[in-house]
């Protein structure tokens, strides 16, 4: 019996439309990068799993996709994990390659692999899939695009300047207007903890301030007390909790908040820097908000941290993030190697341009014109005009079967051609082509050089 | 200890002069795809495994990648294949995907599952990566793009010329001339074996002459014999192992020898109707040649068999192939769909390329100017003319940190940045920028307009 074709839960089939759409938003976001000097590299889809392992955390680890080695693979299986069927003892003694989780850690591997190729500072950008064995649920696949730049080898913070500008570049050229770039820095988090005196309680205390804008104030703070974070450093920070007005008014209370912090004050420091610039050089069309809740991956972010929200009259998470990282490499064995990036969110954006409908109608590329196939002759009689008007750029078909003019009509019209060729022997006799416009029903006698002229 | 970075054998990092020429490659690909009317898809990269196994042969089920099942997949494990440790039959049951290891058997799965959103004939393109885990050697890669264009839902032979034309277009847009499209029928090998009487001797037969052109006439009889087809039957089709001449040479051969075997007269008249056809539309660049000895995986195609050879000056397998099969969907339910297609050998036709240097100059997009970094205001400074140069689309950086003059310029002579702008205080001053040509040494301080027309 024949199967019952479906693909695995979390994995899409894209339709040709779809593949256009998503094509516009991957060429828009590609140009800008190539445009800011970014240069592309690729990576393999699976990497030896000793790369990938141990750089995501425990729950990553488990996420990552396993290959099953070739040919015997229980010769070399772990004996004691067999015998014990110890699924997660046996696996790295089976599978020795896993697919990529994200593009980052490749990048990081690539630069160190790379080294003596390079020169730094190094600006890459990179398009690819990555995979991850996520439950899958709305908007969360198990293969999706990341769509990722960065720069390794200086600390510049001229670089997050130019980050937020690719990111207002972006945007802009995709037409989506007002989008919100949010800003931190990891060094402000710090801060907070160093005024509180709660160092050691550095994640809890983050992990609870990036709940604000969902739990509110008063979930935050119970959330934080829970932790073991005490009152009284509660209400040393108790303005964090309430940030209002521009960015310069934020800034403002936080250099009063963290004036006794080093780590704090050189954190504000960066962040003026950056806002400053920003605000000399102008945005399109983007807006930048200072955000101290934001805190993304802390374990990996060092200094700034970004977060891209979509345009306010679309509910949708963020769009795009990044941030920099001070020793991304060293995991490789290349140290001081500081590097900052971004990424955007190819699925979500695609949603948001859906949804406000923002795609070009032109964005799809099909069939302009289409030729009733009469027969043999006539047929090579159409397909030189094909052939001269595919020359001009211009999409167009035969139809591959002398089939009754009905059924080719009707394909014409469920596939929206908008004209069709009507070319039998009467109309090869005259050396002219009987173009139809399908939507005005309008008739005429041409010949070649006005067909090629009438459709351009 | 740090780990030291490596990849899997078999695969790749490509860098960005790589990324670019490839790129380069696909898109010429696929614009010619979306000219001659084959609309885009995308598959996931994993299928179900049952989706894949028993499509390609034995050997094809052993290359196939499979994938490692999440959480305690040992719990799911055949009982007796873990007691016998027996690697083949424990897979199924630990493993429930597989990584993709061509795009026709995803296409043909496609097509089934969509069959009720489509308009047939459908005609489609798809370009992405397949995995097999073959042993790697020069040339041969665990990972590589494969770029296909098929028509399913129609006989017609009309498509066979379509492609023809659509392997001349794209080898012509490329600029590699002198390609060489073979072309042969399965009607007519099989027409050979009915006519030597040895019809359950197709496989054996076919492919041995495939091999006429490495082991010639006298080690292909010599393979044939020892497969038990008889000498009798050998010297019946004689004329077959030397066929020389023009393609009408050629078939009036094959007319007479075929002339008993129905099948035979088919495949002929086939054969001729493509021929005929090209002949009256003409080819850009390509040539089109009858090779009787062609087969490539002949228990798959059932009319016409494609294959590309590089020009002549050029050794180098085929850079392309494909053909035409009657039942391919037949595999998930959905009878009597005729399908016939092509692909394009992505990583062959890059060598032949590069051998014979025909990457255009401009393929690599990278920094057309650099602005020195002399500190916070310059910086400042010189952004504003970055942002004016790129959205003029020319590719404009300034070096991040205010390093030494002799780092920045060494940095810009190692990246073959051609234009390189000093501006300090002075030029700030006057509202200038030193532009300094790094080919020429010349330099000269001109405005922001000025500027950026000596450098679009």
């Amino acid at each position: 019996m024949a199967q019952k074709p479906s693909i695995p839960k979390g994995t899409r089939d894209f339709t040709p439309v779809e593949v256009a759409k998503r094509n516009y938003i991957i060429n828009t976001i590609r140009s800008k990068f190539e445009n800011f000097g970014f240069q592309p590299i690729e990576t393999p889809s699976f990497e030896n799993s000793d790369t990938l392992m141990g750089k995501y955390g425990e729950e990553g680890d488990r996420l990552i996709f396993k290959i099953l080695n070739s040919g015997d693979y229980l010769k070399k299986a772990n004996e004691e994990a067999y015998t014990e069927r110890d699924s997660t003892k046996l696996t790295s003694s089976i599978s020795e390659k896993a697919l990529r989780y994200d593009l980052t850690v490749p990048f990081a591997r690539y630069v160190v692999q790379h080294q003596s190729e390079l020169e730094f500072p190094f600006k890459r950008y990179q398009i690819q899939p990555v995979w991850r064995a996520d439950r899958p649920q709305k908007g969360r696949f198990r293969e999706f695009y990341q769509c990722d730049a960065d720069v390794v080898g200086s600390d510049s913070l001229w670089q997050e300047v130019e980050f937020v500008q690719l990111y207002d570049a972006v945007f802009s050229a995709l037409h989506l207007e007002g989008t919100l770039i949010k800003i931190n820095n990891r060094k402000i988090l710090s801060g907070f903890a160093e005024v509180i005196g709660e160092q050691d309680k550095l994640i809890d205390f983050t992990v609870a301030l990036d709940k604000l804008d969902k739990i509110g104030k008063d979930g935050v703070q119970k959330e934080m007390l829970e932790k073991g974070i005490s009152a009284e450093a509660l209400t040393k920070i108790e303005p964090v909790f309430g940030l209002t007005g521009t960015f310069q008014d934020k800034m403002d209370i936080l250099k009063d908040i963290l004036k006794n912090s080093e780590t704090g004050k050189k954190g504000i420091e960066e962040l003026e820097f950056v806002e400053n610039a920003v605000k000399e050089l102008g945005l399109e069309t983007a807006r930048l908000e200072l955000d101290v809740t934001l805190a993304r991956g802390l374990n990996y972010y060092t200094g700034a941290i970004f977060e891209v929200g979509a345009p306010a009259r679309v509910k949708m998470g963020s769009i795009g993030g990044g941030g920099r990282y001070d020793d991304l490499t060293g995991i490789f064995g290349l140290k001081n190697m500081s590097g900052v990036g971004i990424s955007f969110g190819l699925d979500r954006i695609y949603l948001v341009l859906e949804e406000l409908n923002l795609f070009p109608e032109t964005v799809t590329v099909s069939t302009k014109i289409m030729f009733i196939n009469f027969g043999e002759k006539e047929g090579l009689y159409a397909l030189r005009a094909v052939n001269a008007l595919r020359k001009e750029g211009i999409v167009a078909e035969l139809y591959p079967d002398p089939a009754k003019m009905k059924k080719q009509m009707n394909y014409a019209n469920k596939r929206q051609i908008p004209f069709v060729v009507l070319a039998g022997a009467e109309e090869m006799e005259a050396q002219k082509y009987g173009l139809k416009n399908m939507n005005t029903g309008e008739q005429e006698k041409i010949n070649l050089e006005e067909l090629i002229s009438r459709i351009s």
